[in-house]
């Protein structure tokens, strides 16, 4: 399933994409696709409806991320090799991560905010997991069992905030919506091998990132298996694992966004994203 | 006021300490004490009750943090200057600061885990500010206004993970359990003058900790202006403001937590804390 939130921020509705491409809407069936709605439970109850039995919605609304009431926006730095090199970092002998302010969230097609006294204002094209089941102190073996489904995810970062202002990269990954994430939540089933997804990202139609997911350091279920053994993670947390090389930070000379530029990217079998960055 | 939520994990219910120390039932009044029941409408709503009027709760129960449904846990680092120094870290020119999982968030008195491979288990007695109203680019003049009230808060921390394994703080900043809030929030109007509150921390019974907020390298509204340059802070959030000297990575020789140890904590006009350390 591809599933969606749609409608204005704050008020958005739960929906489906069905295999015509066709937006329909699940609100008889869910209240809104947060943790609850993507245990395996549910997910199974949504897998069971008809497609076509459920109203289809007309026209053109927005989306926002699909997944709400997050408890944790967890992000794996430094996570492909040639990305690690091209910010001068080595590479890492296990996996860093750190928190997006769950604010940042926001949908795939919103206006990314440039924020006052922003000067390094980057892209990431990410993969993200929408956690399923609680999951401490999981093995790699296990960890994609307490997966729900993946997304696309733009880890926007500030590089001044985050490498300039002291220490904790949070800082320069926080701002409101720098966590575009969507446009839909594959489930799972649907993605047959999540270390083997081409990867891309485009600033104003010109090409900046080229990647695949099988060049990861360490894979999705590390990942997450390694979070785990640090805090639980919650039906609905995202963990969005890394970027593969081609960020601004790395071009030569470095090459940041400014207000107007308009970033795309997109993932094989997740979709694509688009974000016009504004002032804040 | 002091606000409270009492009762077992996961079902705990608002109430008040009245002026002789009285636990009464906020509920027939609020929902539960999240970040709209800590708007300035809501809050001024109940500081109307008369509390004589509220059911007394009879009985001991568990006291949980004193807000839940939070969207941030923001913690500054190294902002008291002797304690900078204890570290080895030089004094911060602007603040540094991270996020704490929320599911790290938990009760004065719950049991603190241990987590599995930690040796480095530390306390850090903290002042928190819960936020009342949405914060984003506040001034420090401002900073204030956007606060409901205030809360001890035990920062626990895993040096090990923290420093040792790689790169960002949230790793040993965020197990379950490691954020002890409470007794209770008290309601910024009784608190006549945030930046002279004397703070202690024992464990054992021997004193490890003393300090007072009149040594914070920033006080608590720039704390709260910087953080809203980079992040809004919503309703409910969490923003701790680091610790004075006498954590235990600052001891000759260090000295960590290990289990059965008993840490309690208090500030002045705040309450107290008590954690036993356990098994994660």
């Amino acid at each position: 399933m591809k599933l969606v939130r749609y409608g204005d921020k704050g008020a958005e509705k739960p929906g489906l994409i069905d295999a015509s491409g066709q937006l329909r809407d699940l609100s008889a069936h869910v209240k809104d696709l947060d943790g609850a709605a993507y245990a395996p439970e549910s997910l199974k109850k949504l897998a069971a409806l008809d497609p076509a039995s459920l109203p289809a919605v007309s026209g053109k609304p927005r989306f926002g991320a699909p997944v709400t009431g997050i408890s944790k926006f967890v992000a794996i730095g430094l996570n492909y090799s040639d990305h690690a090199k091209e910010t001068g970092n080595p590479i890492p002998a296990e996996p860093i991560f750190f928190l997006k302010a769950n604010t940042a969230l926001c949908g795939p097609y919103d206006q990314v905010e440039k924020p006052r006294g922003s000067t390094k204002l980057d892209w990431e094209v990410e993969i993200a997991a929408i956690i399923g089941t609680r999951a401490k102190y999981v093995s790699e073996a296990d960890a994609l069992n307490h997966v729900a489904g993946y997304a696309i995810c733009n880890d926007v970062s500030e590089r001044n905030f985050q490498i300039e202002r002291l220490g904790q990269w949070t800082k320069g990954k926080s701002h409101d919506t720098f966590g575009p994430v969507g446009p839909w939540l594959v489930t799972k089933d649907e993605i047959p091998d999540v270390q083997n997804l081409s990867m891309w990202l485009d600033v104003n139609g010109q090409r900046r990132q080229t990647g695949s997911t099988a060049t990861m350091i360490f894979s999705m279920a590390k990942c997450i298996s390694y979070v785990s053994q640090f805090m639980t993670l919650l039906p609905g947390d995202i963990v969005t694992t890394g970027t593969p090389p081609g960020v601004g930070m790395g071009m030569k000379p470095p090459t940041f966004l400014n207000v107007g530029d308009v970033v795309t990217l997109g993932i094989e079998r997740l979709g694509e994203q688009r974000q016009e960055i504004i002032e804040a």
